[in-house]
This record gives C-alpha cells, sequence and structure tokens, in this order.
C-alpha cells in the first residue's frame, strides 16, 4: 500500500506515519494539499496529516480541504507526544555551537531550555526541524545544532546531547489517517485511547443560537464532544462550517437519529467517519 | 510606541500591523512566543499576532498563549485577504525560470496557478514567504522567483510579473492586537467589519452536554458567536478550554449576566476584552 505523509523525511508527520503503517511504502508530500490531492488522484491509498498543534502545517488547512473534498474520509486518529531533541554532527565541539537551527515553532517549544544553557547562540529558523537536522548533517566544519526529534537524528547521523528540551510535558500533535475507502483503520500493537465520530456541519445561516440548537442533538442524547472548531467559508466572511468530534462507539440507532435531526434542522452534515484513536510514541 | 509582530521582515503579519500602526515602531519577533514575551515583559505596548488561518504561524499557539497569559488581552481584531504574487529581480530572464521559492502553505495556496503556468520548474520551500523573497534578490545571477506578498517586493526590489495567483479569492487571514493595558485600539481611517467580544471559556470536568449549557447563555439572549473553538489542556488528553467570539457591541446589563451566568456554571471565565474588527487591504 501506499502512504502519502506531510514531510519532509523526518517531518513529525513521518514519525507517526511510520507507526500507523510500519510496513507501507510511505511517500513525503511537500504541503498538506498535495496529501489531499494525492488522495483524491488515487496516486496513494490513505495519506497521515496533523489535525491539531503541529509544528510544521497550517493544521486549519487540514479541515479546509477535508470540507472541500467530501470524498475523504477520516479512518483513524493518533495522538503523539512532541518531544524535541538538541542534536549535533558526532564530530561537533559541543562547547563551540555557534547556532542553533530548527523551524521557529519548535524554537518557541524550545524557549527555556534554550534561554537557560544557549542564551547567547544565535537562533536561526528553517522551513522544518528536519531540514534542520540535515542543515547541520551537511556542514560538518562548523559547529552547528538542530532542534528536532528522534527520526531526524537517526536519519542524518547526528548525536542528541540534550533530550526532551520542550517547555511542556504535556504537548502533542494529532494526526487523521485520510481516504476514500471509508475502511476501518487496525493496528493490533498499538494502544487505543477511545472512539469517536468526526463530522462537519454548514448550518443553513448565520443565526443566533444556530450552532446551540445542532449541539442539543448531542446534549439529550448525553453524546460527549471532544472538538469543536468553527472555520469561515471561502464564500464570504460570514459564513461558518463546524467540525465536531463525537466521543464514543458507533450506535447506529443512537447516532443515525442524531443525524437525522441534523437535516432536519437544515444543517448541511458530512459524515467523516467513526473511528478510533490510537496513541503514538515519540 | 512600540509594536511587536510576528515576523520577518516583510511577513503577512507586518503587511497587516503596518496599517494598523502606521506612526508607531514595529519590531519583527521570531515566532508567536517572542510577541507574548514582548508583551509581558515590557519590552512593547501591543503585538500583532495570526488569530486564524495564517500562512507562517501555526496560531493554536495564539490561543493558548492567551490562555496561559490571563493579563494578555484582546484589543482589536482585523482581516486582511491573503493576496499571493510571483516576483523575480528585474533582470530576470522569465521564460528561463528554474526555481520557485516560498513557504509550503503558500505554494500550496497557489497550486493550479503555478500547475497550470509552471508545471516543470522546481518549487522549493522556505521558512517564510518575506525570506523567499530576499533569498531571491540576493542571487540575482540565477533565475529565480517567489511567492509572496507586495511588501516583499517593495522591500527587496522585486518586480511582480503575475498577481494574485492564490487559488481562492476569498481567503483571509485574521490578526489580533494585544496589549495588557485592555486600551480600545481605534483607527479612524480603516474600515470598521463590526464587534465582538472574545472569551476564553474552562469546564470544570469534561461531561455531556457541558459545552451546550454553556452556549445555552448565550443562545436564550440571541447572542451570536461567529467563533468558536476547542483546544485541548497541557494538563493531559481529556481537558478543554474553548474560545468563543460573541458577536456585537458591549451591552453592560446583557453581557455582564451572560459571564455572571456562566460562573454560576462553575465555569472560568477570561474575558479577552470587546473589541472592533478592522478590514485591511491585501
Amino acid at each position: 500500500m501506499k502512504i502519502a505523509f506531510l514531510g519532509p523525511q523526518a517531518s513529525f508527520t513521518q514519525l507517526a506515519t511510520a507507526q500507523l503503517f510500519p510496513d507501507e511504502e510511505l511517500l513525503p508530500q511537500a504541503n498538506i494539499l498535495d496529501c489531499f490531492h494525492a488522495v483524491e488522484n488515487g496516486e496513494v491509498d490513505k495519506a497521515v496529516v496533523p489535525l491539531e498543534n503541529s509544528i510544521e502545517g497550517t493544521v486549519s488547512m487540514t479541515l479546509d480541504y477535508l470540507y472541500k473534498t467530501p470524498e475523504i474520509k477520516i479512518e483513524a486518529e493518533a495522538v503523539m507526544p512532541i518531544a524535541h531533541h538538541l542534536m549535533v554532527h558526532p564530530d561537533c565541539k559541543i562547547e563551540d555551537i555557534e547556532k542553533i537551527y530548527s523551524h521557529p515553532q519548535a524554537l518557541a517549544q524550545s524557549f527555556h531550555f534554550l534561554d537557560d544553557h544557549f542564551k547567547e547562540v544565535t537562533k536561526q529558523d528553517f522551513s522544518s526541524t528536519a531540514a534542520a537536522a540535515k542543515h547541520v548533517s551537511e556542514n560538518v566544519d562548523r559547529n552547528l545544532a538542530a532542534v528536532a526529534n528522534q527520526f531526524a537524528a537517526n536519519l542524518y547521523g547526528l548525536k542528541i546531547i540534550h533530550r526532551n528540551i520542550q517547555d511542556f510535558e504535556q504537548n502533542h500533535t494529532r494526526f487523521i489517517v485520510i481516504s476514500k475507502k471509508k475502511q476501518a483503520y487496525h493496528h493490533e500493537k498499538l494502544n487505543i485511547l477511545g472512539e469517536k465520530s468526526g463530522l462537519l456541519i454548514t448550518l443553513p445561516e448565520d443565526h443566533a443560537g444556530g450552532l446551540h440548537q445542532v449541539l442539543s442533538v448531542f446534549a439529550w442524547r448525553k453524546m460527549n464532544l471532544s472538538k469543536i472548531e468553527s472555520r469561515t467559508l471561502k464564500t464570504g466572511l460570514g459564513n461558518y462550517f463546524f467540525f465536531i468530534n463525537v466521543v464514543g462507539k458507533w450506535e447506529p440507532v443512537l447516532h443515525e437519529n442524531a443525524l437525522e435531526e441534523l437535516k432536519a434542522l437544515d444543517a448541511d452534515v458530512d459524515f467523516l467517519g467513526n473511528y478510533k484513536e490510537y496513541l503514538l510514541e515519540s
């Protein structure tokens, strides 16, 4: 099977994809749009893209493309703790590090460590943490360091000199597996955190309490929501759609009645699937 | 006055900041965290950061830092249409362009144009659209192009050869002006789109219908919501806070009663301010 993922090589998304699909052919894509295109055109079977809090992708694009391509559904969600490591070439003189490279958000997330230990060292933005690691590996004559993940250290032969330098222990990124086939993704060896459904709901017009009415459909059924996000439609400034996650297993009568009730409210509903949430390693 | 903004020079945020604060000293910051720090430490009076759909900042970080720094409030919101232009050095031979540089999301947003007109030309990721423009201006001997904004073209002396190459006309980025002082921002010459309030609401526990209860507070008062977004708390996987925009002017009795009712539900409420929404030029 061919699996597209948001690259470059050794990106956080590849770290997630390698755990979700250890035996498949993984194809890096330049951006989130290319991941959706690859699935849409049938060049790949599935793709893995960030859904929440990613360092190297504007995740609102994932919601927008899910909205624009109704034939693409969600097969699984995966949560990965973000771990940043400081790495150098094995020949580097650590006391002489002259520059630290990384993606601006990774530098921001490691702010306190870098400020405490490398206050005087120049920090330099790169387009991704992986590209920063690659750059360090290719410039051995200078004493450079990168903030990147374990995968990048392995791929580019760098030595980790400080592990877990991120400011918050509980920083997670969420990814989704997308495809056109609505197959249920299953992986025996990964930890399952739970089960949920994903829905995209467009309200007929922008009226007070419309969202409240929509949420009533779930509230009186005691269906819990774990995520809700409004996104502006491209048609104008005042129109919205909502991405909602409903917690729990698919129960045909309960869930189908809820979908029917949403349609009775004139809401346009794209049911993205009922799928499992997996916990990955950082 | 000193105003921090998410850099680098000629970023989309600078384009917004220059319109919001035409006569002030503007200080570029490497990332969103640094913008918050500069305000928190009193190094600047205000900062401008992206709130929604930004190309060059992971906007979920803005919500997280608003949550983490309750002393920082919102003074204004500004909406800017995103316009991407293809630009080259004036000496460039357009028919021989060998590489096109930009931020991966800007390349993605210009996909159809670039695919139609420059299918065979290599696209190369850069950490920002502005850095891509700078790179093109510094390598005159090669035939390079960048996808960036008008400001970058002016700053780096590049010639725009195709205007508005983005795929969707209605692509906007939203910015907010943040400060510790809760002053009302006012600009006479900019178009005002409306007025709104920003709230961060944390629910006491993750129970079914909790969000529905919170939204009831607004619904029965016919207060319209224009944005809602749930964010995971850093304390664990199952806890959330919500960012909500309530449309309209501040009406003391109505709004204060709503805030009281939210507190009666044991919700923790951070009122970020009532502020105007401005329309900027691209």
